[in-house]
């Protein structure tokens, strides 16, 4: 999508290597026209699917997550928890994840009474990198008796496993930004035309 | 606001004395055309003032935030973030968090450049109880020398002091469910008629 590839373009930051920092319209201020936009044409991909839910993961996923669920006809969005102790019980799906990036384990989980068995699930969530996120999500998905229709992900980077792991899986896929290297601390896209 | 009180009484939950869990469309499933004709009250009501950012915090506060932003041209949406260790430093204004729900205290913190001086910032969150999450953000927009338009929540506490704290600091309040007691596991609202 070349207005966000323009916005990473000239807004992205690579703190270090393989780090790209999105903060000025996706992670910590955002940009809600240009997330409204994004969620239009995630929208405008799955639609034919007809997805009854939307499934994120808080916190960075929900913006998008609300926006594309608007331009779906107001569908509800459902937004898995990263869980301490606290909320863990009989009531809810878990699943374990690995985050690479903070390198700490978590239990991500969703009340079971808001995954409807056989409910159609598109997954949407900001940044698509080693999949460890998406996975989650796929097995609360699976857990709850639902279906995937697709997944749709702001950034990917490209040069992560996550994204070839979901295509060579016969998931529906849609990265609206491909990050080819974020090497020497510049961004390199693959390009979408 | 009639659509919220309905949802609230409707599915509310009061699992302990003065807790009330509205999981069911607001803090973990969305519901986003409620959401959305939230936003567009909240736009109406601040629209006069002209906000030029929205303010929330994460997590919950988010879907809020970015339907009323879409409901007021696209102003931009920040979300404060509540920090770790990691992420402090120079470029951050911070402010100290007592949360009497969780019974900790927390650092919120925006990065500096997301909040220019001299914006006129509407501070939007899902709920109003003891007030130290808004007071945190009002710290922020004052130590960025900003100014605050008003506060607009989901819902109010209206037997906790947050709402009375802010009316009588001259603060432009708008909540748009206001619960007046949660005793015997009953929500009971105030009537907005």
């Amino acid at each position: 999508m070349k207005e966000l590839e323009q916005a990473v373009l000239r807004f992205g930051k690579v703190p270090s290597d393989g780090i790209l920092k999105v903060d000025m319209f996706l992670n910590h201020r955002l940009d809600t026209g240009l997330i409204k936009k994004m969620g239009q044409e995630i929208a405008s991909y799955f639609k034919e699917k007809k997805p009854s839910i939307i499934l994120t993961v808080e916190a960075s996923g929900i913006a998008l997550a609300i926006t594309t669920a608007m331009a779906l006809n107001d569908i509800p969005v459902v937004f898995a928890k990263k869980s301490s102790a606290l909320n863990q019980g009989l009531n809810r799906y878990m699943a374990d994840v690995h985050s690479f990036t903070k390198n700490i384990d978590y239990k991500m989980s969703v009340e079971k009474a808001y995954l409807p068995k056989g409910s159609s699930v598109l997954i949407v969530d900001d940044f698509l990198a080693n999949g460890e996120a998406v996975k989650g999500m796929l097995k609360l998905i699976d857990l709850a008796d639902c279906n995937c229709v697709g997944v749709a992900v702001a950034i990917e980077k490209g040069f992560q496993p996550g994204g070839d792991y979901l295509r060579q899986n016969g998931i529906d896929l849609l990265s609206l930004c491909r990050v080819k290297s974020l090497e020497n601390n510049k961004v390199e896209l693959y390009s979408q035309d």
